[in-house]
């Protein structure tokens, strides 16, 4: 006989539940105490399930916050590559341009995904995959979009682009560095608000748009 | 009667030596073990001094720290803005910015200074000013020296600037952001070969010269 299609439901849902506590759990206690700083006994009990259970559902301490890691930069980058049309003519390009660079620095730019990113440099000695986890689906994610992006307004015309990568690295870094660089250094207190970030961001795309706007 | 100036001078120099041995013990140790993970009585034994004299000389282990990290920060800025003579000619321009870019970049891309960058990061919640400290001797004195080197060549023509402190940013971040942020996350195994940075230093002053090169 077929095991019931609802039990199986119920029984994923509940595991699902305890997977999500988890995470909830150990985004708190990692981005408060820090890596070395986070005790798995304190984490199953914030979680409200036994340590066996944290084991079962991650295999390790190194593994789940792996697994954080890509969740939280997933869900921003998803965030920020949100199906946006891209632009039908070239007037449109620097207002494409200048909203996504906004939706990415308002995704990136929050406090916990700065302290994310903080926490994993800091461990990159001992835990390179981390901050690997982070790189892939961070910055790197972030400029293959771009180029694919990039490449598809060079052919029809609206962008003059010969190295689309080269292009999608310069527009992530003179959008990201100097607002990233100051967080990092400097702590939360450094960011910048609306009106600095719609400034920084004008600025940005008008010196990309002199090197890659469209051949007249 | 006055002191005899070579007694004096003796002494001064033995504060001196033991003041720098000190120094060389902490880039040692918190390189390797981390702030947290440093412990100040084997810091004294491999300085040769008693931890008195390590405390008489820096007053704190943060303190000790801030110092390493100037200290550090300030020699590897004076390696990049040592007396480089201005461009005499438009022409000259493109050779003088990627010039100051790859002896930027051979600075800062040292696996001691990153490591030094990576561990203040990831203590900037619990010690600030350690992060502060890098941060106005690298970063915000590379760019104060580039906008006032920027501003001196769109007084002659050779530039075409309207805020010389973006364009600074923008090109100490179309420069540095890349390789900085991919050995922040990826280690010193990403650190690009030197065929790789020259092409990376051509890519970035030639977008930067498109926005800001001399008006015809």
């Amino acid at each position: 006989m077929p095991e019931p299609i609802a039990a199986a439901s119920v029984t994923e849902s509940a595991s699902g539940r305890k997977h999500r506590a988890i995470l909830a759990a150990a985004e708190e206690m990692f981005l408060r105490g820090g890596y070395l700083g986070t005790n798995m006994d304190e984490l199953a009990a914030l979680s409200r399930v036994s340590k066996q259970t944290v084991y079962k559902h991650f295999g390790s301490k190194e593994a789940l916050f792996v697994e954080l890691v890509t969740t939280m930069t997933d869900a921003a980058g998803d965030r920020v590559h949100n199906e946006v049309a891209d632009p039908a003519e070239a007037s449109e390009v620097p207002a494409y341009l200048r909203a996504y660079a906004e939706r990415q620095l308002d995704v990136v730019m929050t406090p916990s995904l700065l302290q994310l990113r903080r926490l994993v440099i800091g461990e990159v000695g001992r835990f390179p995959d981390l901050a690997r986890a982070l790189y892939e689906s961070g910055p790197k994610r972030a400029m293959s979009s771009l180029a694919a992006a990039f490449g598809r307004l060079d052919e029809q015309g609206l962008l003059s682009i010969d190295d689309a990568d080269v292009a999608a690295s310069q527009f992530n870094w003179l959008v990201m560095a100097a607002p990233l660089t100051d967080a990092m250094l400097l702590g939360d207190a450094a960011l910048p608000d609306a009106r600095a970030r719609r400034r920084h961001v004008a600025d940005a795309v008008r010196t990309f748009l002199a090197a890659y706007g469209p051949r007249d």
